[in-house]
């Protein structure tokens, strides 16, 4: 049994506590000092204590983070032209799915994140190669990071045939998630869509994150038909809708009745928060009792240059996007990318209390709104009660 | 006369270049390497070089950015709370806008910003004691950083009797420019606000910089009330309004309309670019010949918690805004912050250019799009020709 403790820290700019890690978790955490017992401490110098941030929603394989070249954005406004842009760099630059994700994972965890759900492309052109690859850092980051894979159909589905049969490959071989891109504006038969998607979802026994782009009363009608599909299936609490723009710009009328379905169900939803369209707001979600969650989407891809694996700065631009100002607010951008995040993706043992896998992050900062808003250097990152990084830098 | 030369730097991601200064201008630059001849070499080692940058609508003087404790943000939704709240907290800790403009100024100017467009309050509860303040740090910042300051009636005139006479000493003793503020919104009579805001224009020689957090069709009739004032008194070119919300909710073709007739007057828009509101985007106000710039607004104040002394923070959130994704689109963020400012805010012998004042920045980054994603540490910063600040650290 290995113990340590870790004295004089503010866990969520709280009291000065002292926390006690034995075998990789919290034992116990608790206010002032314990007297001295011959276990290893680390002085936290009254540092603000933070759990281990979660990344809700990203790809970690298409990123060109890694690259010695900067990637030079030429790509036309659609959709299509990003979807069809990026399949064809990939296959063109031979992309290394494997070594991509493996530098953002580790980029996330010198700046504190220990748990991510990734979107993983499978499609016709690279099969299930991507997914193989994200799986092995995966199993390097094992014990360090607790990475979700999602097999993503970021193609379509139903105009490359032969998808759906990668999909289940992928899902056979290890990913956790079955994904699905807006039934009906990409692949324009939502009913096929969706039963393709549930139905691998029932044959895994496996939950669905469904990537819905589509706005108004479109993407209110995809909704509709995953809604129904989650409770005929009996899949409460597995299903994630990502983005969900369509909760930005409906009738708040026609809104809040979907949000009081998604409560019912345990729906949950992903939210990159861009500030460049409308987008489900936090606080009528939380407000109906639906689980929102924060997330990144791609970083520095073919599909956008912006991004970053500091999941303070998510939480910022949470805060941003829904003018939170209050520190209570603030407070609220940041359950989004930790509580609620990891309540969202259904990672376990989460959190500052006894039980909980001993994930922490100490920063300079006098209050949680600071931590947000200032972002400041990573002090001291631990996972699984191992101290793998210090201001930023990952030790190994 | 003083000469030195920076070498091997890439001007705004260009070939590598050589830059003499003389006497704190830039004498020449040009591709290239430049023959030894005496004077002394700073080597760029190959890094991005831009110009410095503007600030171009910010309050220095409303900063708590200094203080030892962390501003608890519990303030109310409405405009008019915000104004109040912050009144009586200036008055009630007695907090000294001059400490807290020069603190955030050296900020600034660590983090390459060389000129900007600070809005200081004037009251009838303080009087002109913020302006003759920021004054002083203007004066202690002379010849490291260009300060424009705006005599600004943050709690109204027309509710506040005797606030336009202050206005006007604030002008006598120095102030730049004349401020104003919603002129239907919050001064409910916009022609004798109007009036007196350009009267004290006409009498003291000096240009108009207006918040116009107005809305929709009261927003657009506030500033077609500008428009006509402007025209009148021949203040082409001398006028801005900082946010117009308004061109971003209504229809296009009254926002073109608007539009036409401010670039022909030579009207300029500051932006925050916000992302939780409808504001005026950057692609429309360009095509149509307007110059829109941008700025924090308040940092770490009683308004809000957000807000950073790096201008490539804002750039950042403007190409965000603006869904600006493609590495030209980008670029043009950054010229928000760059020579849009420098313009729209009449800051002259600005750019990289024989000429200009050497007022330069070099970062590591690979491309214009990567120093706005990126943000990276500033590791030169010059101004007028002085060394000021390396690796984000001001030298004196
Ligand atoms: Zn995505
Ligand atoms: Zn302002």
């Amino acid at each position: 049994m290995k113990t340590w403790r870790l004295t004089n820290v503010c866990p969520f700019g709280g009291v000065a506590s002292t926390v006690m890690i034995t075998d990789g978790r919290i034992s116990a955490i608790a206010p002032g000092a314990v007297p001295p017992d011959g276990t290893p401490v680390e002085d936290g110098r009254g540092m603000l204590l933070l759990p281990g941030f979660v990344e809700g929603h990203t790809h970690l394989d298409k990123t060109a983070f890694h690259l010695p070249d900067w990637l030079v954005n030429q790509v036309g406004p659609r959709i299509e032209d990003k979807i069809d842009t990026e399949r064809e760099w990939r296959a063109r630059t031979g992309h290394d799915a494997g070594a991509a994700s493996l530098a953002l994972a580790r980029a996330f965890l010198a700046q504190g994140t220990t748990r991510i759900r990734t979107h993983v492309d499978v499609d016709t052109s690279a099969g299930t190669k991507h997914v193989e690859r994200v799986l092995q850092t995966r199993e390097a980051m094992a014990g360090l990071q607790e990475i979700q894979i999602v097999a993503f159909p970021q193609s379509g589905m139903l105009a490359r045939q032969g998808t759906d049969a990668l999909l289940d490959a992928a899902l056979a071989m290890g990913a956790d998630i079955v994904g699905g891109l807006d039934p009906c504006a990409i692949e324009r038969d939502p009913v096929r869509h969706l039963d393709i998607v549930f139905g691998l979802a029932e044959k895994h026994g496996k939950p669905v994150d469904i990537h819905l782009h589509e706005p108004g009363t479109m993407g209110a009608f995809s909704l509709d038909l995953i809604l129904e599909r989650t409770r005929a299936l009996g899949m409460e609490g597995r299903v994630v809708v990502s983005h969900a723009f369509c909760l930005g710009d409906i009738p708040e009328r026609d809104r809040d009745a979907l949000l009081a379905r998604m409560a019912a169900l345990g729906v949950a939803i992903a939210t990159t928060a861009p500030a460049s369209r409308l987008v489900p707001l936090v606080a009528p979600c939380r407000a109906a009792g639906v689980t929102i969650f924060g997330g990144n989407d791609g970083i520095r891809d073919t599909w956008t240059p912006y991004g970053s694996p500091d999941m303070l700065e998510r939480a910022m631009l949470i805060g941003l996007r829904n003018n939170f100002r209050r520190d209570d607010e603030v407070a609220v951008a940041l359950d989004c990318v930790t509580g609620a995040g990891a309540t969202g993706c259904g990672f376990d043992a989460y959190g500052l209390e006894a039980g909980a896998r001993a994930d922490l992050v100490l920063v300079e900062a006098r209050s949680l709104a600071e931590a947000v808003v200032a972002r400041p250097t990573r002090r001291l990152v631990v996972s699984g009660g191992r101290v793998v990084a210090r201001d930023g830098v990952l030790l190994a």
